[in-house]
């Protein structure tokens, strides 16, 4: 199968753009943001072009002697299309400018994954540092899932992106890795 | 609205049940357990359960002023039970014995969201202590999802569970956080 290596790396792609894409809507409900819940229907959007390549690659080695598992591969892809979809239906409730209760609000704060939004003071260790320098994950559990710098969103930002004073940071994580974010951007935490 | 509280925590209740459903489903998955899958379908069922006690709560506060931005609450409960559903489809993958293509775990395993499964070795820092001691969460950014001991699985452990020398964990979270604590298990790291 010398398609293996695309396929796999397609199917990793779309698994972590419905992850993406479920955080993100999360948050677009905790902001009521119009801009994220875009964020997540472009997002659907590629996905399907992922998947569709990734379909093409499948066929392209269905005569090979694993045809039958090759099923279980878009089986998976179907389950992560659905969490995909169940985040899109979130964004678009958003986008429809739906009146949420605020119940909502404080129930995903309080959530095992729970939100933080983060601006990041001039004081900021943050300041001038790239995301990959600050090994965010691995040292505080929390994953930078969007950068909103003035009016423009970075979604999914990439390693070697620097983080400015003034950026306001969207973080997926635990309750407690999110307030100690929250903590070092606000320079309240300076050695990190 | 008096029962706010409740639906508050029952929100709660939803969407941590639906991802960790999710992390499940990928685990027994990767590990082609049924023992997982079928930990699953028990925790959908649950999750019907708990939907139920919500919308009776949603019901009995229908009559104040909030009354149209309880839809909202519905419409969030639904998505988080679309992707319950999508984790559910993969468990009764794995329990219907479908053989599955091996670039599937090996997909698994390079996500961005990956899962650990880490052997507790009797020399390990963490025989003898409670994951609430550990804090693996906030000190590794990985979740501990499940834990078996002998035959016996213990999904989502409480903070209290002392973890024991031979435990297999497994846990989710970035590539970087998953190695870490296989490393601890195996005592490779002693100092924690």
């Amino acid at each position: 199968m010398p398609e293996a290596e695309n396929v796999k790396e397609l199917l990793e792609e779309v698994k972590n753009m419905s992850e993406l894409m479920l955080n993100l809507a999360y948050s677009s409900v905790f902001f009521e943001s119009k801009e994220i819940a875009k964020e997540v229907v472009i997002l659907y959007n590629d996905m399907e072009d992922v998947e569709e390549r990734l379909y093409l690659h499948l066929f392209a080695a269905s005569r090979g002697r694993q045809a039958k598992r090759l099923i279980s591969i878009i089986d998976i892809v179907e389950s992560s299309k659905f969490v995909a979809n169940a985040a899109r239906k979130m964004a678009e409730l958003v986008l429809a400018g739906e009146a949420l209760h605020p119940v909502i609000k404080e129930a995903l704060m309080n959530t095992d994954e729970g939100i933080a939004k983060a601006d990041i003071s001039p004081a900021s260790v943050f300041v001038g540092k790239s995301l990959g320098q600050l090994k965010l994950r691995t040292r505080t559990g929390a994953n930078v899932i969007a950068v909103k710098r003035g009016s423009k969103w970075i979604i999914s930002p990439r390693k070697e992106n620097l983080l400015e004073a003034g950026d306001v940071i969207i973080a997926a994580g635990s309750r407690e890795s999110c307030k100690y974010i929250r903590k070092i951007a606000k320079a309240d935490i300076k050695k990190f």
